[in-house]
């Protein structure tokens, strides 16, 4: 029996190359989880293939500036001309259903998140050394020498900010990154200050 | 990896009949489990089957107002005529070796040790119902019908307590139960508080 029944948003945060994506497909794998991804809107165009509601919300610029004149947004930031945001609705539908949300966004973008979603988990995914993390840039041979030296350049600059983050798992293994972040998941709904409403309710037998 | 080595120490409470104990051998047969039961000293007689050194260490009343007065006790309470405490030394030894040390303990004594440890992580177990309580109670049959109603009163009591826990675990069904206690242990050694430090010396590289 769980307490507390509204889903969680848990936002994930790390490095380049440390393994976010392969952590969040593991943990979509995982039997019986409550999962959902959070889609993003964006107002560049659909490439062959993508769907929109499923890939991404494609929207005009005009929409995608509404959006955020209404404060329709979590968090949002433009690359290479184009903008890229988390819609709040969605998610707050998500958490109302019960569904666990998992973002995965840019340490500046998390920070943001946190003023706004005070309530969210924000686990802060690292390496096991750094040199292991240079190791999978070099492997991952999908970014030249200069990409590699900035995005650990710009890892450099995140790694004091994990102080920010409520938990800080490694990522030696990744089903057991994913395990941990599951972990987290099951702890963070047994938490006191998100489950007493329902608890008391409980033991006046109102439920 | 695991980046806070020092074992957790963990003080469970709940209302009598709830299960604490049946949670505990659930525990300890998770595989690969590093659980340690800190083994409290009382002056009640042992049950049927209670073995001393295991369930408790049973003592005289003499010996026990000695170790009070030796300091030697984390906390200690009275209840039914009876004492039950917990010896300190054996705590920290285990805890030092890594060992996650469950602590079973009344509420009284659990704000007790939340003043001399406030590192320890504090869980509360409650039943599914008040009902499912007093039945368990009754069909226990090691009460008579006078200490069932002391044991039920003092549950009602201790109910409101519950917030001073920093997690509200629910005994629908014992293994569901440990299990989230277990991901409650895991959880908080991933906590950016327990683990900044050994994360900082993993990324100077000297670890």
């Amino acid at each position: 029996m769980k307490l507390n029944e509204r889903g969680l948003l848990v936002v994930m945060s790390g490095p380049s190359g440390v393994g976010k994506g392969t952590i969040r497909k593991a943990l979509f794998q995982m039997p019986e989880n409550n999962f959902c991804y959070s889609v993003s809107m964006t107002t560049r165009k659909p490439r062959n293939g993508e769907i929109n509601g499923v890939d991404y919300f494609f929207v005009s610029r005009e929409e995608f500036e509404q959006n955020i004149h209404e404060g329709k947004l979590l968090e949002y930031a433009e690359f290479v001309g184009e903008l890229y945001g988390t819609p709040l609705s969605y998610i707050e539908q998500k958490l109302s259903e019960g569904k666990e949300v998992i973002i995965e966004i840019e340490v500046q973008g998390a920070l943001q998140v946190r003023e706004k979603m005070p309530d969210a988990v924000f686990v802060f995914i690292v390496p096991p050394s750094k040199k292991e993390l240079e190791e999978r840039l070099h492997n991952r041979g999908t970014d030249n020498a200069s990409t590699v030296a900035q995005r650990l350049a710009k890892a450099e600059r995140e790694y004091p900010l994990a102080y920010k983050y409520d938990y800080i798992v490694v990522n030696d293994d990744v089903y057991n990154a994913a395990d941990r972040i599951y972990a987290i998941i099951r702890a963070e709904h047994a938490k006191t200050e998100r489950s007493i409403q329902k608890y008391t309710k409980l033991m006046e037998g109102k439920e």
